[in-house]
């Protein structure tokens, strides 16, 4: 009656294939931590500024070059921590598995998941999954909400942003945006590329010292251009960018040209855009550049001493206005 | 080209539409508590013992007698942090928003969320919206996550259940899984009955002095046999129950008659079970039944000396074994 190797509405039932579910994928992946005899999980031995930050997950294809939706769950949201300016200690995990999806597949990125989260050091202490029937789900979304502290004597916040201040990016952008989009083949295109999906600790982790860190967000759904009208629109300044200061690697180039694209719209997941004093600015960009990470960071922009739009001076010395993203150019990637 | 009145996927972009979206709908009814320009956000004022919970919604329909999918993200997962034993003082609310759906709709079940989070007196801190294609989305689906703190010398939980101690349940059982299986009106079925689902903060306060209070649950998925088959793993112990104590309404005792359904297997949103020592469970059914909620408050059974089944005795004086859920006697309600 059932094929055992595809979820079945009964693994959402609170039964006995629920149970088995839960015990035989997540808790294997997820280890010790997770106790799922508990309404409510305790999160013990932390102390100082608490932090919270929650984001859902609905990247199709569910596995691209250079990760997939469950490496993915963790980064995203651990890298939304980074950047406010704590270190990640919790997790929590909510799956959202549609009737007839592949355990083996489940299993896959399940484990990939608790890897990611292993690796940054994170432990997941509760989760839920449900169900939906066939036809209501795409797949699999999750949802990962995370916990930590704020990195004492660390104060960001938009509001600390002086005209002058500097903006820099942590590395090329636009890795993750094309990759996923290769990845789904309906181009007809494939290519080297892989995403840049990371935890950005280690880039936030380095200028923590700098007096001069004003701000730093991961350039996620939007990508750079959607960080810089964020910016403009809590603080009320313009900003000026230098086109070839902008690292985009070559092939993100290609793909952009040939298909019509502006990377300056692309998800990142592994990049840091930071606003550093000017004072500051050189010695943040060493930083970074000292890092495997941050190889090809650049100091690509001044926040303005007045209103205005974001504007970008090309390459060939014209200027162009970079608008705040209307219509979606892009199908869904993150 | 766009009709205004539906989600469109611009709406989860991260351009313009989807911060005026935000703006307009969830900052409106979440309030001040959500800042919206910020990666993470801080939980200030807190302090003790933590715990967090998390919970995803994909009833269907989306509205029914007695709440909303709105409305319940809110109980649902504020009640798990109440039968922990905890005070619940924060949520994180996630959106997954299926491209078509009736913004108008999203504004009626949005709002209703944020009244019952602040007539539970939590603060919405953090949120996440995302689109997702026409036909993969299911209409809407919410992820709540709840932190809380673990009321001062309260010590829960499945470990301290002795044999002999007292099962009891705040209210009739099955009232949301009938109620929301009628509102879908695949029976060709209507009833007066309404959904249970509402927050058990008064009955889980209400037995926090009792020396003899051991642990607490909400029988959601799977209802009260699935709360019995919990503690009967956990313990070891098996359990005895009197069909004739335990509370169900007529009209669900109707409904499930004529479709086959078992109303030990149906969700309560709105319920307590409460395992409690021999003689502390009259002094727990007299602190509930004073409570409006807990007016059928009762005491269903007893927890065996050694291991078993689940024994109901049935009004008639036969016995019958509540067996684990296995396939899924019910649509999915939750």
């Amino acid at each position: 009656m059932h094929d055992d190797r595809y979820i079945q509405l009964a693994h959402g039932n609170g039964g006995r294939r629920m149970r088995e579910l839960i015990a035989s994928l997540f808790v294997r992946h997820f280890g010790d931590s997770l106790n799922t005899q508990r309404d409510a999980a305790p999160l013990p031995d932390i102390s100082g500024d608490l932090m919270i930050t929650t984001d859902s997950f609905t990247v199709n294809p569910l596995e691209f070059p250079g990760g997939n939706i469950g490496s993915l769950a963790v980064h995203g949201t651990l890298n939304d921590l980074a950047v406010a300016g704590a270190e990640p200690r919790y997790l929590t995990v909510n799956a959202l598995i549609e009737e007839g999806f592949e355990i083996a597949r489940l299993d896959r990125l399940i484990a990939s998941l608790g890897d990611t989260a292993r690796e940054a050091g994170v432990a997941i202490v509760a989760g839920d999954t449900k169900v939906v029937a066939r036809g209501e789900g795409g797949g699999l979304y999750l949802v990962t909400t995370g916990i930590g502290t704020r990195v004492p004597r660390l104060n960001l916040g938009l509001e600390h942003i002086e005209p002058g201040d500097r903006l820099l990016v942590s590395g090329p952008i636009g890795d993750h945006g094309i990759a996923v989009m290769l990845a789904r083949e309906q181009f007809g295109l494939s290519g080297s590329l892989t995403s840049d999906a990371a935890c950005v600790l280690p880039l936030t982790r380095a200028l923590h010292a700098l007096p001069g860190l004003r701000f730093m967000r991961d350039p996620t759904r939007g990508g750079l251009a959607t960080v810089t009208h964020e910016i403009r629109e809590a603080t009320g300044y313009g900003m000026s960018l230098e086109e070839s200061a902008v690292p985009v690697r070559a092939p993100v180039k290609a793909v952009c040209e040939m298909l019509g694209y502006d990377p300056y719209y692309l998800a990142c997941e592994g990049r840091v855009v930071a606003v550093v004093s000017e004072q500051d600015a050189e010695k943040a960009l060493a930083l970074w550049r000292a890092l495997p990470q941050g190889a090809d960071a650049a100091i690509i922009g001044t926040i303005d001493h007045k209103t205005g739009p974001v504007v970008l001076t090309t390459s060939l010395g014209g200027q162009r206005v970079l608008d705040e993203l209307e219509d979606d150019p892009l199908p869904r990637i993150c």
